[in-house]
């Protein structure tokens, strides 16, 4: 009774109701739950839950249900557990499937060949509308979708394609040659995934044809694995941006968070170190004017801003596709002339507070005025360029994120600002 | 001859070559395609794009080309556009194709309602699969999908849905009442457009039906729509997080884009003259150890990263919609958890390197140490708890931004650092 009202239910709501139940009752439903009937449910789940469960299956029922499960699901799975425990699974796996399997655990992660499905609907050119339908019908089928239908002849190159929609469009006597549109958008194996992402955005497909370089075709991409990949790729952006790869992760432990969050400050905090040295170097003219260090954090903070906008503006252009468009010195020298404009009303406001609250203090209002715009300016195309540059030889972006360059602006800006204080503090004496 | 090669192409290439073309070809190509083709063209087009080419366009073409557009990139476009000239245009239009678009602008934006289109196919609970996919081929049909198939009753109520796979794999002769699904998930016009495109991702559909509060169907919401909307969300979250809101937009030129972004700085340069005013009140214990004044970036460097660190946590974790399933509190003590580890790791390596490098000046490692740890503590805590609480209240969010939890920081860590030093200093005597 439970199992009939159980596997009624969406297999996203199966999901979610099963993730919700206590440990015993689990165990409880997985014996009712046949290995195919689980199958569904658990290549829907997150990899941290697959991987609690995992262990709570026998090893037949799990060998079972990855024989039930799509390969490139399995595929995913393997890959993140003991490497002598997936052998031995795939071993004991029909020789079908595991080949499948272990086809796709051969590409790079992040390629279009790792997000690949290998279930999908090949179709003969000399096949009707008439016949494909009554195939399709039969063979109650596996493929992950049958709404795009891919075309290829007998050395399995692929040459066209018919959507269902053509399909059931057509008068049931065209052949699929006549059918099919031959100029069919496909990607490589080796293709980045953001990549393919952004084509089936642009095209608005619902899945995209995989080839390889001689244009065999070997797998198909489906439209619900590309919004996994856009929000996997901005989460990465955003950790990138924040300089803690793989930390905003919220099933880390505190402990496993700090200790992949700590390298990145420690380092930040050599740059600091610097930062220290280069103020001790300009201590003659503090000593001068201990108000200056008032306003380092405000120069600091205020470059350092700047140039976080700006890198926002370089991470989503990168993201979204859109510098490919417009080239990237169009950016750069927007970039530049915001800065240089933001730059001068910072200095022309910051004169004017400074000049009224520190009673006519002009030499003081100069020298953060004057600093305030240099540093301004070059934060802006710092923020800009450094993530350009990056891209370019495809360093670890991680170092061009926000407290990378928010670090090298505060540099950069304390440098402007005890250069100017020291200059003119020789000249006059406030 | 340049007509039907041109035709020949996937719309995104026409599109993709149309904007690449001088201004004067695009107008000689726009002679040779009818309102009808080009309509397929210009509702394919980014905003700026489409604002561009509008002057262009005679009247009596443009006209005919909204008729032929989908109402909701109509009433997207109309809604940019001055609003006379939009209304002039509609009462130009064809009766039922305007009042359609009128329907879908009288929605708020960034609505289900807002997103969804009115060109979807209805079915009867009593026609059979055969039935339907007559009536599919014959109506060569309008719709942006017939992949997925919603059934409603007398009412227009929502009652089912049937794919168009259940509907080739069926048995002609099967009822839709008999094969549709009665589970069908839906949303509600006046849903969040981000609460939808969490659903489809977490479902891995198509699209999903948009009903009234009595259930009433009035349209549907596709896939590629959904693309478009968690690219603009995570846009949105990234302009956020560098506040600068609006401001990543690269059409806009350095002007408009510094204007946007002035505000935010001159506002967080506020917040700096609060921290320079701070600092002056502790200018005697600056005067005491102008040394200190070296350390300052460094704290509030340190303490800044750690923020930033942990909103990128908080943030994330609210736009993949991961703390509805583990609530507020794990994220709030796993920060904590993480800031007081990060505060112990940095407080451990600047100690032993500022009694290195400082010729064992203990007791200025000893002030910078313990007021890191306690501002790394507070920072990543601060990090966390301000996005959820601005989520929670819906202020706006703009202010929970990067900039802004990184200048409460470094306010925060100034003060820590000052009282610490005043303290230590009262005592001892470096
Ligand atoms: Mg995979
Ligand atoms: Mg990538
Ligand atoms: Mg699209
Ligand atoms: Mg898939
Ligand atoms: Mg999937
Ligand atoms: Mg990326
Ligand atoms: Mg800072
Ligand atoms: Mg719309
Ligand atoms: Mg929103
Ligand atoms: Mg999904
Ligand atoms: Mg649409
Ligand atoms: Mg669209
Ligand atoms: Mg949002």
């Amino acid at each position: 009774l439970f199992r009939e009202s159980f596997l009624a239910l969406h297999p996203t709501d199966q999901m979610e109701l099963f993730l919700r139940l206590e440990k015993a009752l689990q165990k409880q439903v997985l014996l009712f739950l046949s290995p195919q009937e689980f199958a569904d449910l658990f290549q829907g789940f997150e990899l941290e839950d697959q991987l609690t469960l995992f262990p709570e299956l026998s090893y037949q029922y799990a060998v079972s249900m990855f024989n039930h499960m799509s390969a490139d699901d399995v595929a995913d799975f393997l890959a993140e557990i003991d490497k002598n425990k997936a052998d031995d699974m795939l071993s004991a796996m029909d020789l079908e499937e595991s080949k499948r399997v272990e086809e796709l655990m051969a590409y790079a992660p992040k390629t279009a060949g790792a997000i690949m499905t290998k279930e999908f609907i090949r179709l003969a050119v000399t096949s009707t509308a008439k016949e494909v339908i009554e195939a399709l019908r039969q063979t109650a089928p596996e493929a992950e979708t049958i709404y795009y239908l891919y075309v290829v002849d007998a050395n399995q190159h692929l040459v066209g394609v018919v959507s269902l929609r053509d399909l059931i469009v057509a008068a049931p006597s065209r052949t699929v040659e006549e059918m099919m549109s031959t100029k069919v958008v496909s990607v490589f194996e080796n293709d980045d995934q953001e990549d393919v992402a952004h084509l089936i955005k642009e095209y608005d497909f619902l899945a995209v044809p995989v080839v390889t370089p001689d244009k065999r075709l070997v797998g198909i991409i489906t439209v619900d694995d590309v919004i996994d990949v856009l929000e996997e790729e901005a989460t990465e952006d955003f950790d990138d941006f924040a300089a803690s790869r793989g930390a905003t992760d919220l099933s880390l432990t505190a402990f496993a968070a700090a200790r992949k969050r700590a390298p990145w400050l420690i380092l930040l905090m050599f740059f600091g170190l610097l930062t220290a040295n280069i103020i001790g170097r300009f201590e003659e003219t503090l000593e001068q004017v201990v108000l200056l260090a008032a306003f380092m954090p405000l120069i600091m903070g205020t470059a350092g801003n700047t140039g976080t906008q700006s890198l926002a503006v370089a991470v989503r252009g990168l993201a979204t596709g859109s510098f490919e468009r417009s080239g990237v010195w169009k950016p750069i020298r927007r970039e530049l002339g915001t800065g240089l404009l933001l730059g001068l009303i910072c200095m022309v406001v910051l004169m004017v507070i400074i000049s009224v609250f520190y009673q006519g203090n002009w030499t003081l209002a100069f020298i953060v005025g004057i600093s305030l715009f240099v540093a301004l300016s070059i934060a802006a195309v710092i923020g800009t360029i450094i993530p350009l540059i990056i891209d370019k030889f495809k360093i670890d972006p991680a170092v061009a994120s926000g407290p990378f360059i928010t670090t090298l602006n505060d540099i950069i800006g304390l440098l402007v600002y005890f250069t100017v204080a020291t200059v003119l503090l020789g000249n006059i004496v406030m």
